[in-house]
């Protein structure tokens, strides 16, 4: 037994086959390279002496690790590593961009709405206040990668539904267009599935786990400028932070 | 359909069974609250008059979500919320104990050996250097919650042998008994699948989407001082970041 596949040992020594042809597929991407695409199913089953049901799980295993990328007709490839989005102040567009891609927004829908019990709360303003609903699909190099849902206090942001051009980056407008100085912002990150309409827009198999992060950003005076709700695909994302003592 | 089902629903309005009974099944927790145990397989596919295995899927997805807790032979509960670990330079233990809970560690591993190529340049120490290898299952009253394996330049942290005691935390070990000084931090956060050997260890289904968490701490020289790698169940954790600009 090799050291990888060691690595993955339980103490009472039974190792599942299919983690076993895990292994053995994620040394093989690595000699086959990114955007290679992946041999017959059959083949590989044959040479790593199993059935094709335990070589589609290890398969299906890659996938959701985002070693392994399927396309809709065209079968399976080896992935890229995954992108990484720093957690800051910044917009989706300067993350993407640091890794050589290029950023995209696909309008979902954008409307005000009167604001519910607790968004009101999270926004400090009254319930039934004016809030501006703002759905994009995230795009890289022209790929879905995320969902972003913006709710946006109308009052804060009175002339924002006349300027703004939902298939570009929404912080360059508010920032460039309308002055708005964003201080800090207060985040939470998690794992979860995403619903069938999410998992549609996005483009992703259901069973993915995404990397939701929810954000809300205060303007200087300590008031809440916009609640945001972004689910990446958490077998192409990852995200870095700095931190400081 | 009410709101809740409506929010999942894709544009072409073909909505899986299961998730509707998912939907349902959330609103049941929100009813019964935490700790309660969830009725009877048969009554709830009764109820909602769908096949168990329909149920099960259902079921299943609400566990990787973190809504339900499933317990060896004792059947399935209502989860509560997801435990908060802030993004910051101070170890598990204030994280675990501003919740309320007890922190704790179950010693895995504490071995020196020689540094591999990756892990020297990531230490910037020479390869074949001793390192400090410390693996500990993490521990939240008692619960083993997460998996964590540091790896420290021996020499940087000449008296660690002789001091740490495993089970404590090894922050307040290295700051306060050894009088080391962390700097700043990287970080990096995905969502990955546990092998078997990290599924058996920490406890949890391997479907469930583990965080993991890659660090390199840096003393006030830019010297590094730590490289961990913690995976936390996804089901049962979150990470908070406070960003300021």
């Amino acid at each position: 037994m090799d050291g990888a596949v060691r690595a993955g040992v339980p103490e009472h020594g039974r190792l599942p086959k299919h983690y076993v042809v895990k292994v053995r597929l994620a040394e093989l991407c690595d000699e086959l390279g990114e955007g290679a695409p992946l041999p017959p199913e059959r083949e590989l089953a044959a040479r790593f002496e199993v059935s094709r049901v335990t070589l589609q799980k290890a398969v299906r295993e890659l996938v959701i690790d985002g070693r392994l990328q399927t396309r809709r007709g065209s079968g399976t490839f080896v992935a890229g590593p995954k992108l990484v989005q720093p957690l800051a102040l910044t917009s989706y567009t300067e993350g993407i961009r640091s890794q050589g891609l290029e950023p995209g927004r696909r309008l979902v829908g954008l409307a005000e709405q009167p604001a519910g019990t607790e968004l009101a709360e999270r926004l400090r303003i009254a319930e039934g206040d004016p809030v501006i609903h703002l759905e994009r699909v995230l795009l890289a190099d022209g790929e879905p990668v995320g969902l972003e849902s913006t709710y946006l206090p109308a009052a804060r942001h009175p002339r924002l539904l006349e300027v703004l051009d939902p298939e570009q980056s929404l912080y360059a407008c508010l920032k460039d267009r309308l002055g708005v100085v964003f201080a800090r912002a207060e985040e939470v990150i998690e794992t979860v599935l995403a619903t069938p309409r999410e998992a549609l827009l996005i483009g992703v198999n259901p069973a993915v786990p995404m990397l939701l992060l929810h954000r809300v950003s205060y303007g200087p005076a300590g008031e809440p400028l916009e609640r945001v709700r972004v689910m990446y695909r958490g077998d192409r994302f990852s995200f870095s932070a700095e931190l400081r003592g």
